[in-house]
C-alpha cells in the first residue's frame, strides 16, 4: 500500500522514527560498563514518567499482561483476598490472573462505559473490619471501554478509612498519555507495557513499587521466579540484570523518555486531552454515540463508539481495513461486535488524528450508515483551532 | 515535534520507509560484480518508468538542474537555436541553462496556469524552413503552476511538419506519476529527478536518450566533462561508472522501482489522478481557486492555489508551517507570494492527503480567510468514495 | 568509538542489518489479517529450525529464563520429581527455576567442562522403577563451560529402558548454530531465547513442545497465567495471541529464519563448526588451554578457556573491553574469574572472527601474559584454508 | 553472506550506524527553517575539518569529478594556462577534466609511487615570469599510488617566488583523515567527496574556496550553470539552495562532522596514521612490497601493493572478494594489473583492519603466493601495541 501506515488502535501506537532509529543500534555487551550507565539513566527516566521519586523501577522483557502477574506473586500469597475492580475486559482478565495463583478477589463490577466508584471501594473496605483484604486493584484507564477511572479519589477513600491494602494500579495505557501520579497517590505497585504512552514496540513489562509493596514481597509466598522482582532490584543496583534483558527496547526507552521530557509531561498530557476530545467531537458530529457515560472519565488515549443499530463493530473494523487500510481497535469483552474503538495516544498529531477520523467518515459511509460527509470533521477542527496547542508555560 | 511530519511539497517527497531501509544497506564495491548486477536492474526498471525499449538511460549524482545541463552540453553546440517553451518558473529557467552555454534560444511563452499549445509550437517549427532549430524544449509538468503541457500533441504536431529537431522534455515532477510515455512520444531527451514520483532522497541527475540523441552528441561540442554521457554509458555497459556513483541512491532505487511495478504504472497515474481531483475539489471547496486554467491541463502531482485577495502566500505557507507542522510549497517567480501549491505525489495515501487538507483547511482560518471548516473535506470524501481506488485490472 | 563494535559474548550476537532493518518496519495491528499471515509464517520457519515436523511452537515476550518457567509450569505439579542435569551455571539455575515451583529436583551433576553422560542418565532412571521422575532436565549447550552434551545418547539411554519421563532440553546457545533435532531426538519441550543463533536482540521466549507435552499439560497443576501455553496455542491456531505479542521482534524472526533457510541448516552448522574449530586452534596457539575436556564435547558456539595463573579473568575481560572495544565473556558460576569465553555464533564470518581472535592476542599480551605475536592467527588461518567453507551440496 | 562485509577499497567507506541512522530521517523541506539552521551548522564544520576561518563552503549533490569540474569553470576560462601535477591515475583525469574546458596544461610528471616534488614547481612557476599559469593543480593525496604530497612546500615554494597562480588542491582521499590546512597552507580551492574520510555515501561534490578564487570566478569564462558556485553562495547565505539539495546526506553530513569534532581532528589523524602504519608492517610481514618510494609520502588513508611477480593484481582482487568477501582497491592506471590496494580510511578501528589483513593474508597463500601464515598479522599486532592509541591531550 503507497503513503503511511495509520495504526488507530489503541496501542501499539506507531513508533517514532528516532525512537526505531535507537533501537536499531548496534547491541552492546548487557553486562558491560555502557549498558550499566544506559539503565541508570533509564530508570531515572521512568521514576519521572510515573511521577515518583521514592518508588523502584522493575523493568521485565515481557508484556502488560506479565506485568498483571509480577504485580501479583511478587505482593501476595495463595489464599489472599484481593478487591478486584472490573469494569470492563482488560480489568476482569487482571482478577483473573490473580485467581490463577490462588489470589480470593472479591469484586466490585461496573457496567462497561463507567468508571470505578471511589465510594463503592470505600465501602466494601470499610466492611473489612478485619484487614482480610490485602490488595486494591484497579485499571486506570480501561482500553476496552476508554473510561479513565479516578484514582485519586480511590486513594482517599482508602485514607479515609485507614485500611492497609496495597494500592495496585494498571496504567497499561494512561502512563505517559494521562496524567498519573505514584507518589502522591500512594500507588504501591503501577504496571504498564512500553507500546502505548511510552512509544515503543510491545516486549516489555514495566513496574513502579512502593517501600510497602517491597516489604509485602518478603512475606508473599506466590510461586515465582522469573517475575521475582527481587533479583532483578539487587542485580539493577549493580547496572545489570538477571536475565538477558531486552536491550534493543531499553536502547529505545531511552530516546523515547528523553522525547517525553523535552516536550513536558505537562504538555503530553494536554495534547492528549485536546485530540481526544477533538475525536470525541468528530464522533458525535458523524451522529455517532460514546460508550462512556460520564464525561469526567472520559478516556483521553482511546474512545470507544457505539456501533448503530443493526451493524457489527467487527465487520467495520475488517471494512476499514480493507477499503482504507485503516486500523481501529475491535469491541472486546461484553461490547464485542456493538463498539469500535479509535486510539489517540502516542505519538499523534492533529494531521494524523485528522486524516484517521476522515477515514471513518469514509468507511462509515461506504459501510452503509448515514453519515454527513465532513461534519465530523468540522466538528473537530473547529474545536482544535479553539483550544490551545499548549499548555501555559509549555 | 509529535507524530509524523507532512511534506505536501511539490518534491522531495517522503521516502517510503522500504526505500529508506534500502538506502540504508552497507555500502558495497562500485566496481563490483553485486554492483554490475544492481546497475543492471535499476536501469532496466528505469526503462520500464519511461516507458522506452529503446531508450538509454543515463545516471548521475547530481539533480533535475544537473539534468538540464546534461541535455544541453551533450546534444548542442555553441550557437545552436533551440525552441524553448516557456510557462512557468522552471521552463524558464531550463531555458537559461541552455543560454548559458551559448545556446540561442527562441522563447515561445504561455501564462503561469496555461500549458504549451502544441499548434504554437507547429507553427514555429513550420516557419523554420531552414531547421536551424536544433531541438525543442518543454517541461512535461510545470512544478511552479500545476500544470500538464500535451507533450504527445506537440510531437504530433512536430511529425505532421516533419520538423528534425531533438525534443527534450523535462519529466521531474510527472515521471512515475503522470503517464509519459518516451518511445510512443518520440522523445529524444527525457530528464528527471529521484525525488518526486521516484519517492527517493534527492541527489541523482536521470536521463532516457534516444538513438537520434546519441547521434546528436557525437555533434555536440559544448565542453563537457562530468556530464558527458558517453564515458556513462560506455562504462554501464560494463556495470560501471567512470565516477563513484551515489551507491546508496541506487540500493534505494531498486527498491522504489520495484514498488512501482508491483503496483503497476496505471495503477499509480490512477492513484494519483484521484488524490490531485481530490485534492483540487477540496480547494474549491474551501472557496479557493486554481492558477490553473484548463481542466485538461490540471497537474496531477501538484496543485497550484491562487492565495485569497489580500494575503501573501509566502506568509500562509510559513503560518501552515508553524502552526501545524504542514510543509506546503510557495509560489515561484511571476507568482510570487500569489500562489501557494500543494503536492501530492510519490508514495502518498488517502488519508495523508486528506488530513493535510484538513490542515490546509484550518491554516486558512487561523491565518484570517473566511473558510467554511469541513467544506473541502466533505468534496474531497464524496469523490473519494466515488471514484474507484482501482484502475480495470490492476 | 570509530569504526564497528565486536560483541564476542556467547550471545545477545550482533544483529544482522538485514534483520534490523525488518524490525524497523511500522508496527501493524496484531489483530489484522497481515499479523496472522506473519505468524504463519515465523511458525513454520521455527518448526523446520528445532527439526519437527510435529512439534508445536509456542512464543512469549520473554527471554531465556522465562522458557525456563513455561517448561516447568505447563508440565509439572508441585511436589513432582525430577532428574536435573548440571554440568555449568546455567543448568544449576534451570534447575533452581523448577525448585521455585515447588518441584523437587534430583541432581546429577558433572563438573565444569565436561558433558553430562548418557549411561548416568539412564542408571538414574533405571533405578525409578516406580516412574516417579516426571521429567529429566538438560542443558543442550552449556554456554558457562563451551561444552555440548551429546542430547541423542541421552535420548536412546531413556529409550533403552523404556522411561516416560518428559524430555526437557534447553537449547539456548545451541538452535540455529549446532545440530538439534527435535523430532529424531523425541524431545518433549525445548527452548530457547531469540538473541543466539537466531541473530535477533533479545526478547523473546520460545518453545517448541511436543504432542507428550501438550498431554502432561492438561494434568500439570503448577499455577500459571502468562506463562500457560494453552491459550496461546488456542489463539495461535487463529493467527493471534492473548496477549500483545512482541510484534517487531516476530518481524526480525522472519527475516532471520528466511536467512537461516538460504544459507541451509546444513551449512549453518558447519559454519559454526568451522569457525569454532579455528578458534580454539588460535587459543592453543597462544599457549592457553580450553576449559572443556573432551573434543567429541566442544561447543561450536562459545569457546571457554582457561586464564593463565595469577591472572583474573574478569579483569581481563574488562581490560580488552576498555583497551580494544572487544566484548568477550566473564566466567560464570564456579570458574567466575577463571575463565574468559570467546562467543563465536549467529551471523558470523572469518573476517570477523580473525580480527576478534587478532584482538584477544594484543589484549592477553598487553595483560601481561607472555603470548607470541600472531601464533594464534597463524593457526586459525591454517585451518580456515584447508578446512572447505561449504558442506557438501551447499 | 553471513557476518558484516569489509570494504577495504579506499573509499567509498562504510558508513557508521549512526550517520546512516542520520541519512534515515524524514526529509524535511529545503526551503524551510529547520533546513537553513542544519545547513548553517554544516557549513560551520566542514570549515572546522578545512580548518579554513576564512574560506567558503560550496556544497553540491555530483561527485568527487563533478568538484573537479567545479573548481575549473568556476576559476578559468578557455585558453588559460595552468600548471597540473600528475603522478597518478587521479591527478592525470583531474588535467583531463581542465582540458575538456579549453584549459592549457602544462604537466609536472612524478612517477608512479612518488610524489610531487615541490621544488620542481618552484622551478617551473620561477620560468613563468609572464605570469601566464593561473593555476597550480595538485593532488593531495593520490588514491591510485598510496602517495601524500606535500601540499605545504608546494605552497612555500609558491611563496619563495611570489607567483600568483591559484593553489587548487584535490582532498577526495586526504580531507578528514590526513592533516590538511586550507588557511596555513593558503589554498584556493580545496575539493572533496564525502565517501572517504566523511563517512558518508557518495553523492556530493565539497568545495572550499578563498577570497581570491572567488574574484577570480568574477573573471572567469567557462560556461557554467551548475556548478557555477555564485548562486550557490548567494542562497547558501539565506540558507537556501538554487537547487534541490542532497537533503538527506546533509543529515549524515551533520552526524558525521559531530563524531570528527568529537574524536578531534587531531586524534582521527593520528588513528589513521597509526592503522595505516600497522598495515604497511603486516604488508611487508608478509613479504610484499609497497609502491611508494619515500617513507614521508606513505599515505595513511590507502596502501597500494605491489603484486608479486607473475600474478595478476585484479585477478587476486576478484579472488579476496569470491573466497572472503573481501572488497580491496584494483590497481588503476599505469599499474592495472601489477598493483592492489587497501584502504584503511574512515570510520575504521584496529579489529576491523586486523580481520582484514588477516584475509589479505590467506586471501594471498590460496591465491598461489608463498606467504608465511601469521608473518604479516604478528607485525602489525607488535606496531600496534606500542604505538600508542591516542596524542596526547587526546
Amino acid at each position: 500500500m503507497p503513503g503511511r501506515p495509520f495504526l488507530q488502535i489503541p496501542g501499539p501506537t506507531l513508533v517514532p522514527e528516532m525512537v526505531m532509529r535507537a533501537i536499531s543500534q548496534p547491541l552492546i555487551d548487557h553486562r558491560g560498563p555502557k549498558f550499566a550507565a544506559l539503565l541508570r539513566e533509564v530508570l531515572k527516566g521512568l521514576r519521572d514518567v510515573f511521577q515518583t521519586k521514592e518508588g523502584q523501577i522493575v523493568l521485565y522483557p515481557g508484556s502488560g499482561t506479565g506485568a498483571w502477574e509480577a504485580s501479583i506473586v511478587n505482593t501476595l500469597s495463595p489464599g489472599d483476598r484481593v478487591l478486584g475492580c472490573v469494569n470492563g475486559h482488560f480489568s476482569a482478565l487482571f482478577c483473573q490472573t490473580a485467581r490463577a495463583f490462588g489470589i480470593e478477589v472479591d469484586v466490585i463490577e461496573a457496567p462497561y462505559g463507567v468508571g470505578i466508584a471511589a465510594d463503592q471501594v470505600e465501602e466494601r473496605l470499610h466492611g473489612d473490619k478485619g484487614h482480610k483484604i490485602k490488595a486494591v486493584i484497579v485499571v486506570h484507564n480501561e482500553t476496552s471501554t476508554g473510561v479513565t477511572s479516578n484514582v485519586a479519589a480511590i486513594r482517599h477513600g482508602m485514607d479515609r478509612i485507614g485500611h492497609p491494602a496495597l494500592f495496585v494500579v494498571d496504567t497499561v495505557s494512561s502512563l505517559g498519555s494521562i496524567d498519573f501520579r505514584f507518589d502522591e497517590w500512594k500507588v504501591d505497585v503501577a504496571l504498564t507495557g512500553p507500546q502505548k504512552g511510552l512509544m515503543l514496540p510491545p516486549g516489555m513489562a514495566i513496574l513502579a513499587i512502593s517501600e510497602k509493596a517491597l516489604l509485602a514481597s518478603r512475606a508473599a509466598r506466590c510461586p515465582r521466579s522469573f517475575w521475582d522482582w527481587t533479583p532483578v532490584l539487587e542485580r539493577n543496583s549493580r547496572g545489570e540484570f538477571p536475565y538477558t534483558p531486552a536491550t534493543a527496547l531499553i536502547f529505545g526507552l531511552k530516546e523515547s523518555l528523553s522525547m517525553l521530557a523535552e516536550e513536558g509531561l505537562a504538555q503530553v498530557f494536554w495534547r492528549h486531552a485536546r485530540l481526544a476530545e477533538a475525536c470525541r467531537r468528530a464522533v458525535r458530529g458523524m451522529g455517532l454515540k460514546l460508550l462512556p457515560k460520564n464525561e469526567q472519565e472520559y478516556s483521553n488515549t482511546v474512545t470507544a463508539v457505539c456501533m448503530s443499530d443493526g451493524f457489527d463493530s467487527d465487520a467495520f473494523v475488517a471494512h476499514a481495513q480493507k477499503t482504507l487500510d485503516l486500523s481501529l481497535g475491535i469491541g472486546l469483552g461484553k461490547v464485542k461486535g456493538k463498539v469500535f474503538r479509535i486510539g489517540h495516544l502516542g505519538s499523534l498529531n492533529e494531521l494524523e488524528l485528522l486524516g484517521s477520523l476522515a477515514a471513518v467518515e469514509m468507511a462509515l459511509k461506504s459501510f452503509g450508515i448515514a453519515v454527513p460527509m465532513g461534519a465530523g470533521l468540522a466538528a473537530a477542527e473547529s474545536y482544535l483551532m479553539e483550544a490551545p496547542t499548549h499548555v501555559a508555560g509549555a
